[in-house]
Formats: structure tokens, sequence, C-alpha cells
């Protein structure tokens, strides 16, 4: 499955491969400055599909997401890139499977704290593509895409860093991991991080980086440590929530998104930003009560079953994205790259595979993205892909645990739409079907060129 | 289980013991003509907990039900009083379990086109009651309540009656079933029933029915064919659903519904109707893509497992109940009953059990209902119960299928606030809970008459 790797680009050629065109920006042909729009990504941590009480949770009380939702557009096939933490981000800030840039592995599934890699320096984020024109940028939270000071954010176009380096449930004694820092920018302010005030910490810096950069475009990427295990809630959410220590947490998290959307309706900045809320995975079942829903949804986080990789997503943008829109395309964190340099007025890389599609007319309801293939990745194997209502698994394997993975000749074909929770097989039915669905994962694979995994060095220990 | 038969009732006495109490009629007070509010009910046939967009379905269409929840209430354990639908009907309309009515039996679960029997005479009806006060009744759809003239919606306090008398799927050759009627008061207008005219003809005797008594208080019970099977839609929404004929079939059901509230929101009406939406019993899971989604919830039509009772739950009326409210307080059909009557300035009946609880003050938003078990029945059999968040399984079976039911000494104890999906059982962990819930049953059991099954007798076949 592996081939050999992309071509490294010097970091100055992939900055240069990031072109300004002024022209493409909205309100350039009608004479207006043109100041594009600013862009919030915020990101849960294992939150699944039916999690928020506009997903249908019964009993997690998300009034601050569900008006998000009521004032913007709500996503029901929504996917992020990869089953787990570290491949899905990496994959969000690039538009390209973790795959290509070597951010994913079977035999580590996600960087640890004596990981000796990381994200690569020639990869370009969203951060550094919107830095050419002149965004200030702000990452808060969870990073996860390496921890070592060489690539940490800072390397990776944000002027701000705020946040966990990796999961919150990273300090394995025995594997001598040190207790889970917080950083600001590439120092350790504090260690162990008090994890019941980050969802708060957050939240303020959130407010402030929005607050000093009113006047300009900014990129503020909100990666929420929660509801990753361990739970913390402050004291003001703990004990509060009917479902318990995991409905505290969420509902924390949706009062933080009430806050930064509150200040984004201020005058001023009304209209001017785009916010995509969603998150990194599904849900992690086999944690118990202390994991989450997914819903209708088959499966949790680490499977390539629905309830992995499809997850809540949010759109809000008041004026441009209409207020109440059920959107049921097929969309992906994969697109969120190309969409947001678009409507920034930046061409994305040429010189690499971006697998994001550009979907800002299926945002703002002019058109919907033509039909493109997604293929599931667990890890570096690809074990399903979807094209329309159909999904193909060749293979399928627990999210968690011993199980062995399992193929399927022919592949178990599911009409997503008729059967989102999976379970009637159809591919008896449909050779047709299974047959265009194998062509694309030929083809895909074909192209594809995908370097070592980054995710398996070690740090020595002393 | 079953003890001596309830003490029945002569008609006169039973309409006698229904006192009107118009000193308690909403705006009495401030000297208003003290006119009643109207009352909808519209209620789908196994449409499960996850089948509607503001419940989190990802492809069923449902813009009028999401705007009728919008407007309005939207519950979240909101419960049938049966996983199936003839008791699950005969507990609506009365307020009482249906082991207190004999409108319930293992041996025929449900009332067939053979049966000899239905709704005893001495059972008041919320038609019953509501006409002791002036109001226009109307039943619109299916009954199943007796299909012979004398248990027909006529003898049961609706002025009118358009629909089918049972199922729609009740046309058994082998049992010797006549083909579906459709019928008019008492007589048969068409047969078989063109079944995918049903529910634009629903809809227009609806609004007929409300155009006709725009200026007295009236009571109509739309009893939706659909989505029980066979599913059938018209040609405006045949083929038209991404979640196929399911999908056109509930999306044809939310286009009556806004209909309905559409004609309820004009000048002279508005305001003074309360509407409320649900389903008689969960989805039919074994019909496959033919039956609906309990979302995250277990198992589903016929079972006492959460998504067998648990179901959509809708409020609506405009200036009382506010916009916009996630109601996560338990409630069921059987409060329809008290909290109609009370809303009406009606006293239920005195001379029997009424298992519903008045839940106005829920409804209105200044009250909370005190604590009560909830008790669920699979046909004359307790199998569980619930108080608070708490759920204790004394009996366990599917909904469908040969599997015999499974007795729990000591019972699976699931708190339901956390656990929705009933996966952990923390019975063990909670002594003190399990035994409060097992005296909840044995008081109830102490305090029940049951009468003998009227689903039973049969009529002698030519």
């Amino acid at each position: 499955m592996r081939h050999i790797a992309d071509i490294p680009a010097d970091i100055p050629a992939v900055i240069a491969a990031v072109t300004i065109l002024a022209a493409a920006l909205p309100g350039a042909a009608d004479g207006q400055q043109a100041r594009p729009p600013s862009f919030v990504i915020l990101l849960a941590d294992d939150l699944g599909y039916g999690d928020l009480g506009c997903y249908g949770h019964p009993t997690i009380r998300t009034p601050s997401l569900d008006r998000m939702a009521a004032e913007g557009a709500r996503f029901t096939q929504f996917y992020c890139a990869a089953p787990v933490c570290t491949p899905s981000r990496a994959a969000l800030l690039t538009g390209r499977l973790p795959v290509r840039s070597g951010m994913c592995s079977e035999k580590r599934r996600v960087l640890f704290p004596d990981s000796a890699d990381g994200l690569p320096d020639d990869e370009v984020t969203l951060a550094e593509a919107l830095k050419t024109k002149g965004y200030a940028t702000a990452c808060i939270g969870k990073w996860h895409l390496g921890h070592l000071p060489r690539f940490l954010p800072a390397r990776h176009g944000f002027d701000r860093y705020f946040g966990l380096p990796y999961s919150n449930d990273m300090h394995n004694v025995g594997r001598g991991d040190p207790p889970v820092p917080l950083l600001r920018g590439d120092e350790v302010i504090e260690q162990p991080a008090r994890q019941e005030a980050l969802t708060s910490r957050y939240t303020e810096e959130a407010l402030r980086f929005i607050g000093e950069n009113r006047d300009r475009p900014f990129f503020l990427y909100v990666a929420y440590t929660f509801p990753h295990v361990p739970l913390h809630a402050s004291a003001r959410f703990n004990g509060k929530s009917p479902r318990g220590l995991y409905g505290d947490v969420v509902e924390e998290l949706d009062a933080s998104v009430g806050e930064i959307l509150g200040a984004l309706r201020e005058p001023g900045l009304a209209g001017r930003t785009l916010v995509v809320f969603s998150s990194d995975n599904g849900p992690w079942l086999t944690q118990g009560l202390a994991g989450g829903s997914a819903g209708l949804l088959r499966e949790g986080k680490g499977s390539t079953w629905e309830g992995g990789m499809r997850v809540p997503g949010i759109a809000w943008w008041p004026g441009k994205v209409s207020a109440g829109r059920l959107i049921t395309n097929v969309v992906s964190s994969l697109d969120v790259f190309p969409t947001f340099l678009t409507l920034a007025g930046i061409e994305p890389p040429r010189d690499r595979a971006i697998d994001g599609r550009e979907v800002s007319a299926l945002l703002l309801g002019t058109a919907a993205p033509p039909e493109a293939p997604f293929f599931y990745y667990r890890d570096e194997t690809l074990m399903a892909v979807r094209k329309g209502p159909w999904k193909a698994h060749v293979l399928t394997r627990p999210g968690y645990g011993a199980a062995e993975p399992k193929r399927h000749d022919p592949p178990l074909l599911f009409q997503l739409e008729r059967d989102p929770s999976e379970v009637h097989d159809v591919a008896k039915q449909h050779p047709e079907v299974v047959r265009d669905l194998l062509g694309e994962v030929e083809r895909h694979r074909a192209g594809l060129r995908a370097p070592p995994s980054r995710l398996e060095a070690r740090t020595a220990r002393t």
C-alpha cells in the first residue's frame, strides 16, 4: 500500500506555491475594500454524531450549538478524514489525506509524549496559507501534530499558541511520560495542566485573540481538549448535566462556543466570520459512560464504520450561510482547507495532491459540489470508499480491541442514505456499484504517493 | 398478573362523572369569554425516535416538524403507553394503562379484521370528555380500537370519522380478511382503500374540519396510517426522499403536518390550539429498510427497551408553549388525557384509575410535574419500571421473533439519562434503587384491577 515519498519541497517554495488571487476575492468586483472573511474552526475531541441536542441527544443540553445550527447550516453527512486524533488533525489543517504526509501508523495510531517526529515542514497548513494574505492566526487547544519545539504551531503558521501538545490522557508513568503540560507558544507554563480549567481558559484566549484582531482578517483554530478522557469540567458545570460528567464537559464546551459566537455577533465583527464546528473523530465507545454516542451510526472512534468518521458539522456565517439549512451533501474536514483558501482569495498549493474539495458554493447555497469518492482510512490502510450514497467496505475492523481486520470479497455494500446504520449489505443486488467503487479504489491507489510514517519514531529515554 | 375486572359503569354514569369546572378555565378569572383551547393530536404509526430531522435523522427531511419543534417544545423522554398499536391508542384516548381496559393481549397483540371486540363502552375517551364541554370532535385516520360498528369512533365521542379501522397491512387472505376498507362514519366508502392517497385525504379532511369549526373549541385526532407498512406515498412524494420509500412516506406526513399547522396559524385561530405530535410506538425494526430508526435507543416496536416506547414528542401552542424549548422531563401519552381535560376546565373521571398525570404546568413552563413511576407493559405483562432517571427491567424480550421472555433477578438497572442506549447495567452498584423500583412494581400490582383481554375474541367465519 505504501509507495515512495512525496518529493519534499523546501519551505520558501511551498509558500511561493500559495498564490494570492486578489481578483477572486468576494467583494472585489463591486469595488469594496477587499477584506477577506475571518475563519474560526471549533473542533471537539471524540464528540460523537449523536452527542448534541440538535443531533438528537436526549439529555445533553447544547443550546449554543443548537442556536449555531439554527442560525447556520447543519451537516448530516460530514466526515472527519481519519478515525483517530493525529491523522484527523493533520488532514484538517492541510486538506490532504494523512497517508500523504506520513501522519498515520497502524503501529502507533497517534503521536505520544515519547514521539520524536511531527507534521513535516513541507506540509502547507491552513494557517501558513492564510498568513500569505495577512491573516492573524492562533491555535488554542490541543495540537497533537508534534510536541517537540520544531513541530509546534509556531512552525506551522500560527502566530499564537495556547494549549496542550497532545491528548489529555497521555501521562503514562510506565512509559516515562511527564505530567501533561500546558504551553503558551513553545513554553510550558503549567505542568500538570489543570484540566478542569482548560475549557474556560481556551475561551478566554479565544475571546482575547478576537478582540485584538477586530480590524483584520484572522484565523482562529480552537481545538478543545474535551470530551476526550479523562473528563474534567469546571466547578460551574461539574455535576450539572443529566448526562453525568460527559454531559457536564460537553455542556461546558457548548457554553464556550456560545461565548465565542457572541463575540463574533458584536458590531464591527458581525457577518465577517465563517465558523465551522466539528469533531476530530467519533465517540470512544470503549470508555463506557465516559465516551459519547454515535446516535444511529454504527461503531465509533478508531473504526471506519460511520460512527467512527461521521461527526457533527455546523457552519455559521450570518448573512452568507442561510439560517436553518440542513445540508445532506457529503463533505469532509479535508474540504475545509481548499474552501477557506478560496473564500480568502488564495490559490491552494499546486505542487501536491489536495484531497479536499472546494465547497464554498455549497455553503453559500449556490451550487452542490460535484460527486467525488470519499476514502475511509484506518491508519495507513484504505478500508472503505463512499461515492454518492454507496459505501463499500473492503476491510472492516472494530475501532478498538484485539480483533484482526476482516477482508470482504465482494466488499460489504451499504446504501448510506437509506441505511445509515450499515445494517443491510446489498453487494449482491448491486454488482455494478461494487465494480465502480472498486475502480475508484484502484485509481486512488495508483495515484497515491505515501511517505514513511512519522508516528513511529521515538525519542531516546535518559 | 390479572385480577378481577374493574366494575363496569353504565354510560350515563360515566358521562356524569366528567364534571365541568368552568371556574378552572384559563381566561375565566380575567372576565374573558371562557372559550377553552382547541386540541389536535397528530399521531404517526411506527415512527421511531430517530426518524425526524430534529431528532437527528441524516436524510429524512422534515422541515414542518422541525419548525413545529422550533416554535414549540420538543420532548426527549416522551413515551407511548404500549409498544404496539391497539393498546397504545387505547391508552392515549383514555389516560389509562391498556391492562385496565382489557385492550392488550399476549396471544393477539392488537385487534385484527376477525376480532369480535373493541374498546369497552364504559371507557371514557378524550373525545367523550371534551364533548361534555361542547367540543366538536373528529377522528381522522387509523382507529384500531374495534372495527365493528359498535366500537367505531362514533360510539366513543367522535362526531366525525374518516379513515381505516385498523392497520394498513391487515389483509391476510389466508385468515379470510377482506381488502382494507376506508370508512366515513360507519360506512365503507372504498375497498381496498387506495393507500397512496391516504395521507393527502387525511389532510384534506383535517383542513375541512378545522375550517368548519373555526368558531368553537374542537378536538381533532389525526392518526396517520404511515409509516406503518406497507409503505405508500403519493406521486408528489414517491421517489423523492434520499431515505427511499420510508423517507417519502415520512416526508409526506411532514408536509401534512405543515398544512395543518398552517391552517392553525390563520387569523382567528392563531394561539387557540394546542397541538401534540407523537408516534404510537417505536420503529418496526424487523421490516428492514421499510422500518424506521430508534436513533441511539435500543430495540424497537413491540419491546419495552427504550426504542420500543420512547418516541418523538412535540407540543405546539404559540403564545402559551414557549418557542424552542427542549423538555427532558419524562412524560407519556397517558398524560394527554388529564392534561387536555384540565386545560379545557373538565375534571377527569373520579370513578376509575387514571394513569396519566396532568402536566399543563410543564407545558406552560410554570412547574415540573412531581416524580412518578412509569410502567412499561408488553401486552398484559409488566416488564420494566422507570422512576427518575432509573429503569429496572424485571423481564426483557425482543419486540418480535420467537425469543421467550427472560427474567432478571436482580432486575437489569439502567440510568437512562446517562445511558439512554441501555448498555451499562448498574444494578449491583445501586441495590437501594433496585429495591425502590421493585417497591413501585409491588404497589402498582397491588392496586391493579385488570379485566379479561378484549383482543382475543374472534368473529365466526361464514
